[in-house]
């Protein structure tokens, strides 16, 4: 009986199974540089609002861009399905809980008009802020030239699996270097977990990978499809291919990871494991300017026999930019992930993002103990 | 001191630890086949209802094989042993929870009808639905010329723990290859857990073989004996040993993965490790159909000294189909787990079972965190 | 930098982070002898009624005795401190939970009466039963003598951690060869739970080892002092000293794993690592006859000054009889112990203990899901 | 697909995660000698206490060194920034739990006056007892040299994360060479958690090493900044950088484990892992002297922008002196902890901390099973 008989399956580990180790030399947070470039754009912040309806709407993506990052508009969502997304949005805010999936269901059953597409791209072109859009792989090539016509600066083409190959009877699949040939501009593709399909992704082109599927254990996705690799493994997965692809191609394609994150724990444990940029959605879904008011739900397009994403109660805790710079007084994490982000990269002697990508990482896995003082030690 | 002194222990893995891992090319549901095949009978889908009175009884038996499956009654219980069993389900749902083991340990002391076991049969066979009975080892001899003579379908010889070879004073031994040439039908044998029980069991010449003892660390036959394998383990073991029989013989001959099973992530996982179908309790003692009222209890003969299983109230959720099929408004994957195996398969890029066997899966462990709003994130 | 300058850490396991994988030949529990011997006593079960003064008393003793097995009577305790052990008993089991503590500690300052000593054993004799008592190391110079005048049949050593070498400035320390010159009885020694120190016992010419220390992460031993170790290491440990021993000796010295039981899974776990039987307190102290009261307490003599047991609330559960050999209908695996034990072997094709010792273990963790009826799966 | 282009992660250890395995050899705690030496001072037991605002004032400094140990005073905190401390403590007690961030966040932002640091220093310095202070990195230059006019015995420069090379646009770093010749003290420098940046701090000459950082899964370095080692594998890293270092210069710099103990097991185990003394804050917080008043707060000057330290309630348990050497009537090891030290000491053999540091540890991880009896075994 060999053992090579037997399927292998590999440890992989999230976020609260990890640590930073400080290094041998410290950086004052002055001396630190965390830009976040994708071809030409440059972001002082490397940090993206999810394409999610509860977090991202035209007003919330300019402000974000205002405080230097980047937010993407979910183009298939409530803002281009409804000339009045604010009603709606009221309407999933109110809706008893036991009736919340039906309405979500029906809420997105609801087609896209696609003078939507143009109108919501342009208003937040106007403001000076970058524009960057999503669209499923199937819808793609009918509305990435709209939303391209519209000017949008990035185009984002995001499922809860996006591979560069798809096998259909009913349609063919989308090509990426085909829709790369199409549209001027710079393609970000997820979400991905492993390094071979996100190495494959990147030989199509593209401008960016994103990185997350089925992230945490309780996530729906996990539930439902048992499908999911966590975060901190997908990441450094993800990272290994980047490198490889720069190797192999001298092209350096960022990845940006896609959910999961709570705290900034999380987000500097990210940047740490080889993310360029991370994606948050939930703790964005808190900010007083969310569209979701106060509520958060998952799927962009909740599927009408297998739904996947919940309706949550996330409350609204503070402005965008308090959670991105504070001042904070409180301690949990929650604020000030910018701060946080450049305190830790100074403890380990990192000047930049990339330098991060090359600090040391330990498994020390969150033992549950809640409610004991004692775990509140204090350093 | 030499560490081979030293007894050595593998690590295992059930469900909540592992997660699979989305594949480089993914696949549109509808591409997908997910036939299960046991020598000359195919199903469409590969779940099989258990032979626990709470679950299968001749109707939802006739169910089962409509909706494309199997159902397999328990020849033991209480369908056998009551001209009228309804009246005992009902009287065991109605029994208050501290009286309910001895009533139980009394209901299944009452003595087979060997007539019942033919009119049940020919009532699952008249509706033209396939018709497989199980009986323990103990009572094989006896039971299956009857089951034979009532045109059963396929014969299930199932008890906690089952081998090719069984040492007692008090009887002689069921010798399988007798057993086959004394009835044609082909015959399931269980439940086992390990590569070379599964690799013997195969040997003499059985169509298929469930896998699965003590799946959950919480089930009582971990808890009073001490026995037991975690279930996805116990699938990549028994796959090898179907694997190698197949190498040596020629012949193919399926596993079924039999216990554990409470969401669709759970269904998908199993086939990743290897499984040909599923066998599934629980989930459908909750189908509106299900014979147990809403009440579940494990054994079908409760040991009358050391009883291993507990009535557990269970609820009724749904029809059966819409548990296969949707549609579904829940996001716990307690709903469609058909569609959910079909969209897994579609993200592994997995075109058949055999395929889906193929695919990586990760140790992921579950982290307890509920009631967290975070971990309930939407990817 | 080379890692073997760091101290390394090898991972052990307890009794819920184990389990029994079954055999490839199963055996009917009548075929299956599970005696086990010390010197020439022959004990038909191989179970340990500990030396506790909430367990083991004079009836209590002779009462194990009948039902085939063995209780060790503390010379330490209540027994030999008070003539009338039963006010003291009823006093421990009436105090307020917040004056215990201070309350042990002075019941155990009373002196130690000698012609108790030997009215104890007597009583136990009288009636024929097996009469075992235990004595920490610092007392056994001065009491061993008085036992085996009053004719104990069994001598136990015992205190958290005994070794063969114990050095002290204040008194000369327990030589065992010494000791088994003086005294003409089997000799059992603990506790210990490394190889090392239980071969190093072993060579002393004593005739059992008792295997434990701090077995729970809750214990208090782990708690207090940090020290111990989980039971399943420990006894696969001191399973391969035993075998050690008996090769360069000739001689088999069996090993009782002693603490952490609390049900029939546990029981037949130690075996399968390596136990030739089992010492168990708490389900005792449960059973109707226990002198405990419902209460059960850890140390024979609390430390004046650093105590480690608590007043342990535990109930009165069921007759001893039944706790070892039901009938039950209770399905948590706290009663019939010996029925789980055959039932375990014979699903393992073990037909001695000696063979159980051989059967394969996993790791297979228990994850806390309480609550959920998924869990309470039935095989 | 090589697997070393992927990022590499080494599991680390807290205290719930290992045990300390017994000797073959046991020592009577008479025998043992626990000292700790640091320079030329010699304390009769090896715990420090910490140096925040909640533990150490000039009272308990005084008494901590009456009792064989020592204690560092906070030079940035509460102690030099106002003349009557104790207002300020009695102030920061009754603040209600939501105005207590913002409160803490005012209160250090009053300046330091110089002239209270030696106020205090003489003041502790009078009573006999030996004095330690300590600055944060920062304030170093500016403060070292009043505290060492001011005649403080050993000067400690303490933060999150100190190493020996800062890289800093603001500020010139602080060069450990150039201190020690400018002040003529013993300096104790930290924190850091790994062979490396311990080792380096060694070579600068400084007298001891302080160690841990983030140590608990829920500690708010680990929640804010992902960056954390738990204390066990922190521990054992920087006792091996001890050990080389003592190789290659000759000269021993302990190392003292600073954070995370809550019971005497813990402190047994930091000693088991290499370190040569422990430094304690919230256990000592709930002693009857600490002037806390029953609350504790982490960080001895909360960042005004990103605080890490919360106002816990941990209560007022006993006097300082029980706390250390008992009598205790509580079992939960919160109290006695210098007996808890002989006691595991004893059980391991070891005559000396330096012998401690030999004996085995292993992994046997914290399984939480809260409020059920059978948890609690007794030895």
């Amino acid at each position: 009986m060999t053992i090579s008989k037997f399927k292998q399956l590999r440890r992989c580990y999230g976020f609260d199974e990890v640590a930073i180790v400080p290094g041998d030399i410290t950086v004052n947070p002055d001396q630190i540089n965390i830009d976040f470039k994708i071809e030409n754009f440059t972001f002082s912040i490397p940090i993206i609002a999810s394409a999610m309806d509860a977090v991202t709407d035209v007003s919330f993506a300019i402000l974000m861009s205002k405080l230097g990052g980047l937010a993407v508009l979910n183009l298939e969502g409530i803002q281009t399905r409804y000339d009045n997304p604010e009603e709606i949005l009221a309407e999933i805010a109110r809706a008893p809980d036991a009736e919340v999936t039906p309405r979500l269901q029906k809420i997105y059953s609801q087609p896209i008009k696609e003078n939507l597409i143009g109108e919501r791209i342009q208003a937040i072109k106007r403001s000076g802020a970058v524009c960057a859009v999503s669209v499923a792989p199937a819808n793609t090539k009918r509305l990435a030239p709209i939303a391209a016509e519209a000017k949008a600066d990035i185009f984002v083409v995001q499922s809860t699996v996006t591979t560069a190959r798809h096998i259909s009877k009913s349609y063919r699949g989308l090509i990426f270097p085909e829709l790369l040939k199409s549209i001027p501009l710079p393609i970000i593709v997820g979400n991905c977990v492993s390094y071979s399909a996100c190495l494959e992704l990147m030989r199509t082109g593209i401008s960016g990978v994103l990185v997350g599927v089925g992230p945490g254990a309780a996530c729906t996705t996990r539930e439902v499809l048992g499908v999911g690799v966590p975060q901190i493994t997908a990441t450094i997965d993800c990272a290994a291919a980047r490198d490889e692809y720069l190797n192999e191609s001298g092209r350096y394609v960022p990845i940006i990871t896609d959910g999961g994150f709570r705290k900034g724990g999380d987000v500097c444990k990210a940047f740490a494991a080889g993310a360029d940029a991370v994606m948050i959605g939930s703790v964005f879904a808190q900010a007083k300017e969310a569209p979701g008011l106060g509520y958060h739900w998952g799927m962009s397009h909740p599927h009408p026999a297998l739904p996947r994403g919940t309706r949550i109660k996330v409350g609204t805790t503070s402005p965008l930019e308090q959670i991105l710079f504070g001042p904070t007084s409180v301690t949990d994490g929650s604020q000030n992930f910018v701060g946080a982000l450049r305190t830790a990269m100074g403890t380990c002697g990192a000047l930049t993002i990339q330098e991060m990508h090359q600090v040391e990482m330990v498994i020390a896995p969150a033992i549950t103990t809640e409610g004991k003082w004692w775990q509140l030690s204090q350093s």
